[in-house]
């Protein structure tokens, strides 16, 4: 199966190639021209893909059901009147929802006049072009703004810049029906003033290095493009001052790490990577031998396909950051990108699986051959080809990152996504070292994601919530260490942006031992973290075990909170707990701990405190802690303090304890199944006998683990993170010598 | 579309209908013999229906499927030692688990045999039936047992009634491969101390008309033709004293009422029926003159359908009374029962639907038959063919029932469960009155069901939890009233097993307007409860609008709470509420109130006060609400007093109030969908304007209803049920005229 390479290719370093802020002479020189007698349409399809796809739409099942389904939802409008209200609602709202429904109906009408010929099509989108040529001169600020990045025809610019990136395609569709008069009167009244407000009133939105700004500049650029206006396409390509520090290249250039990795992370790339993409391929058309997709080393591809790596079974992309879990590659951005890739980046077969149940394609060139290959295409894997990946953060990839450990396959994929990034921005979270995991296509340990209802009305016009920030961004809705009961970087968003972790080593490419040892020394003040993740595949098992490994190492007495965010019911503690029968308190006052519930607290059994739940998808799960005689265990759920019902009630169980240098070690381990319709309930309990600290100093970390009648020992240095150092450890009477940072035994022989 | 009739046929009443108690004489007269010359096998299968099936097995995959899975399973163990382990643990435990993974083993075996003549399989079985042999004489009560009826193998006798089925119909299969002295030592070993158990050791039990009584004499009786034993036969069909006062027949007329409607509810009619039709389709191998499949005009094929009309669309079985929510028509017992039912009384697409997505067939003729239709099948639809049923409760239909309101079709169905039976035995709940709601596959306003983790042995050995009875039997957590927060007959079950509720009328044929009026005087002292409700069509609407009158009438002054367990997100509220936010307590001490905590609380808006909700399939639902301003209203939520965590935690909306005659009316409205993928969400806002009681008293209950631009009135007469009273209302300056005991108005035209 032929998959997209996620690293670097080793193809020739292609001229287009910059460095961010330093060689703007190259940004300068990367310009295209546009004339008054530009060839049109031009940006979502040429005139030349539009003669294919009408003959594609004849021999391709797909692409003629989608076809009909936009010929059918414009059908059942056209010829009427379009309603383009004075705006006045929130998102969910009626002239929210109206002026996003008339950007969607005039670029699909607009395709519908090239594939069909049908003047009703041209006219409609004309009509509606008309309309806003005499509102929009006419609009300040929308009533319902609440950020200083408001809106015209929506409460925040980005609505907006939506608008202009479809009614731009939109018009570049219909350009050659218009009359001369009509292009000046559109062009004046209903895109200048759009352009006008980004470039100048919102410029310091317009040149930021972020997902907005690029639905902005896309928007300024494909209009640029389909009004055939050198001035937009400048601006769009390198920001309001045409100076190269903002723009669509540098925005390539700033929210990208080398490996594609999107700053904000998966959520947002999503969302960002439609108007990449679809102006991309506007400047493609245009002139293709600007070679725009293979810019910084196909940058784009490698945002895809990292994109699509960073999704659950169920297609839902994970949920760390700001996050709508509900979200998924079926999401119409996607298919955008998607199909643009295969045209651009040629066949994948990873992409082909996706397509699939997207069950829907674009009506350009793109979506033909997805349509096309889909047609002939046989055996379609189920699942994307989905392994173990690492990206690195940063303009420069030294910003920190993630990693994805996976083991098993089609419906029985565990995934631990071991978070390490940068901070991302407004969207960021306050969760250095954060792990989730996901089992068999269910979230098992959760990352929250964001408090929103996106779209409802109800819900504060479907805007972020006041619990995104005050729950979604604090550390203990996160599964890592929360010192003294305060967030990272004492939740300040301008600190954390400064700072990253630092990956020590991984490796994950060896089935059996996949590891991801990362440091954090700014996250809290004088408290540095070391936390390495193991997962272990060990012999006739069929589920992974996690070991976990978190040390601390701070001169002075702190609390350290462990929260696991589980997703479950529990089943059976080993921990004697005293549950808050008829009345309870908050787990905490501020930092997210107020929104917790204190369901019951217990003290923990020492060494070991076991816990295991059952997951929604009816596998059990154990957590095995190594804990002291003075660790208070406590199980919690959300819903405190929520006073308008915003937050789901979930649950999440803590270990808490107290100390300088402390070393958590938990083992997750997926066991076992329930099944309710035949009554059989297989391996409900934990395997995990022991756990046992050896020694953890500054120079090792030795950890052994009974796992039913198999010992487990991990020996983990400290501070040297050589893959080719010797080492020699002494354990009782033997001697163990290894290569590298750490290694593991099964039964005392080498498992690594 | 060909169905089965709910109702009893016009088929000449055959002379094996007895009056339950009364004609004990025919149920005497009801008798086969056996001898010790009998053929076998002839319990699961007969020869012939051997051979035919081993020749289906080349010609209809679904029939191959499974007996390919069913011989995998066995040549995983066959020929090898299998335990028959001494008895020690409770359900989820290895003992457990073993005895019942042997059951089975040996009963698959067994059809092995028989389909293949491979000696292996029949040694298998003889092998580990001579092991119980040995086994069994030694037993006394089982050490994990809890009641009265406990088992000997298992921790309860219905798991020894259970083992003694599939014993039986394994041993049928290899009868003629053993020899005569191998018979007697199973026979007297195996088989004889758990008859003897079962018929004098635990006599009583053997004797309930209930479903582990079923089982049990199923199991004799299955053992009894599988041995040639005319006393087993006698006393399964007859009881242990062979009175006719017990056993099988008795079983077959005392917990059925006339429609088919099983006295403990959907989810133990699923869980008996498999005795039923397995023990039946024994004795009509036997003697198929006896028509045992006819008795009592088709019972058993009225109580398959009636079951299969509770079910909704993903499958599972409406969880009133006691009922694990998992439970769907795919299990095990209803692939049996449908089988023998399409072998007896004939083909019915509606069993199609089922069978296909069961997936597997028996390995009988049944099942043969089955898989034949499925194959040659074009167009199965996609979901049973469900419609408005009623069923009456009782042996002689007399005991109140159960009315499930339909409309909607596909995936679009909207179900509502308005329950009025009698208890229904020690699973049934304090639930006069309650109604649940479905819509498009998900539940919107749920019964709990029952608290249990079925064969999870750290939850209490996968019994029934304490929080069943503590809670989910309560009516606090049902949808129904709660009389100054006491459970219906003080939680009393001999109280509650005396009474039933009374249907006034009921009109399930106009799709437009459904009603079933309902009359309670028995659930709390000196209140008479009349809950009307009402399941409109309205034109231009897809979906329905439900009006809910409850009339309460009493002579002394009530706290009156109604609850509504819904299932979703609060999205709005009209009511200003206070939020516990930092400290929460519990909504009460006792009758379930103990375990709901009060998250909020607030004053009602009078005269209407609107909760809207998001279920989990993305539909909103808005519950309208005529209120006062004295009417309380609690946001609740499950979880106080779960020192275990047994309990899921769901939300409740309870309206409370103060009074003597009160009539509460709510209207419940699904509306709109919110989709996340696309940010869209429609119709988020109720369309109910106003609800305006113009009167209730004891001749009419006048209702209006302002549902956005149309107005709907609802006058039902208090005192006069009759279909065809004529009345005369006197409304303003109009007179309205109608038949029968209520009319529904829309815009001033009668829409009933």
């Amino acid at each position: 199966m032929k998959t997209i390479a996620l690293q670097a290719s080793n193809k020739e370093f292609n001229f287009y190639y910059i460095k961010m802020f330093k060689s703007i002479f190259f940004v300068l020189a990367f310009t295209i021209t546009v004339n008054a007698f530009g060839q049109h349409p031009i940006c979502f399809a040429t005139k030349q893909e539009v003669l294919e796809v009408k003959n594609g739409i004849k021999l391709y099942p797909l692409l003629a059901n989608s076809y009909k389904e936009i010929k059918a939802s414009v059908d059942e409008v056209v010829g009427k009147d379009i309603d383009v209200p004075y705006p006045k609602d929130a998102a969910g709202g009626y002239t929210h929802d109206k002026h996003k429904t008339n950007y969607t109906l005039i670029y699909n009408s607009g395709m519908l006049y090239q594939l069909t010929g049908e003047e009703k099509y041209a006219k409609l989108v004309k009509d509606v072009l008309l309309k806003y040529a005499i509102l929009n001169p006419t609009l300040k600020k929308h009533p319902q703004a609440t950020s200083a990045y408001y809106g015209h025809l929506f409460w925040q610019s980005l609505n907006d810049a939506n608008w202009l990136v479809y009614s731009g395609l939109a018009y570049d569709c219909i350009h050659d029906y218009l009359t001369p008069a009509e292009r000046k009167t559109i062009e004046d009244g209903a895109f200048k003033p759009e352009v006008d407000f980004f470039t100048k009133e919102l410029k310091d939105w317009f040149n930021l290095i972020h997902n907005h700004a690029v639905w902005a500049c896309a928007g300024v650029g494909i209009v640029g493009i389909a009004t055939d206006n050198q001035d937009y396409v400048d601006m769009a390509l390198k920001g309001a001052d045409k100076d190269g520090k903002a723009g669509f290249l540098a925005q390539m250039e700033g929210l990208f790490s080398p490996d594609g990795y999107y700053a904000e992370g998966p959520y947002y790339t999503r969302y960002a990577i439609l108007p990449f993409y679809v102006f991309a391929n506007a400047l493609n058309n245009k002139n293709s031998g600007l070679k725009i997709f293979n810019y910084r080393k196909n940058i784009l591809q490698k945002a895809l396909v990292g994109a699509l790596q960073q999704t659950n079974l169920n297609g839902g992309f994970y949920s760390y950051n700001d996050a709508l879990k509900e979200k998924s590659y079926i999401s119409n951005e996607i298919v955008e990108a998607l199909d643009i890739a295969w045209k651009v980046y040629g066949k994948d077969s990873g992409l082909l699986t996706i397509a699939e149940k997207q069950n829907r394609v674009t009506l350009n060139a793109g979506g033909m051959g997805v349509a096309a290959a889909l047609n002939s295409a046989k055996n379609i894997a189920k699942y994307y080809p989905y392994k173990s990946v690492e990206f690195a953060d940063g303009t420069n990839g030294d910003r920190g990152g993630v990693s994805i450990l996976r083991t098993g396959s089609g419906d029985n994929l565990t995934s631990l996504i071991y978070k390490y990034t940068s901070l991302g921005m407004a969207h960021g979270h306050f969760d250095k070292l954060n792990y989730s995991l996901f089992d068999e296509g269910s979230e098992i340990i959760q990352d929250y994601g964001a408090v929103r209802f996106i779209n409802i009305e109800q819900k504060w016009g479907g805007r972020y919530l006041p619990e995104s920030k005050a729950l979604a961004h604090q550390t203990i809705s996160h599964n890592t260490l929360v010192v003294d009961e305060k967030s990272n970087y004492n939740g300040i968003e301008s600190e954390g942006e400064k700072y990253h972790p630092i990956k020590l080593y991984s490796s994950i490419d060896n089935k059996n031992v996949q590891v991801v040892s990362v440091l954090d020394t700014t996250a809290y003040a004088g408290v540095n973290m070391l936390r390495t993740i193991y997962m272990l595949q060990l012999p006739n098992e069929s589920k992974p075990l996690i070991v976990d490994v978190f040390k601390t190492a701070s001169n002075t007495l702190h609390q350290y909170d462990l929260p696991f965010n589980y997703l479950g019911t529990l089943i059976s503690s080993s921990c004697k707990y005293q549950y808050f029968k008829d009345k309870q308190i908050a787990f905490g006052k501020r930092n997210g701990y107020q929104f917790y519930w204190k369901e019951a607290e217990g003290i923990a059994n020492a060494p070991l405190t076991q816990f295991t739940f059952l997951n929604g998808n009816n596998t059990f799960y154990s957590i095995s802690s190594l804990t002291e005689d003075s660790t208070k265990v406590y199980f919690t759920r959300l819903g405190a303090n929520d006073t308008n019902f915003n937050i789901r009630r979930d649950p999440a169980y803590v270990l808490r304890n107290y100390g300088t240098n402390k070393t958590f070690v938990n083992v997750i381990e997926p066991h076992g199944k329930f099944n309710p319709v035949s009554e059989i309930s297989t391996d409900s309990y934990s395997d995990v006998k022991s756990i046992k600290l050896e020694e953890s100093n500054n120079e090792y970390t030795v950890v052994n683990i009974t796992v039913h009648n198999k010992q487990l020992m991990i020996i983990q240095c400290n501070n040297n993170y050589s893959k080719t150092e010797e080492h020699t450890y002494k354990y009782n009477d033997k001697t163990i010598n290894f290569k590298g940072p750490y290694t593991v035994l099964l039964n005392n022989a080498n498992f690594k």
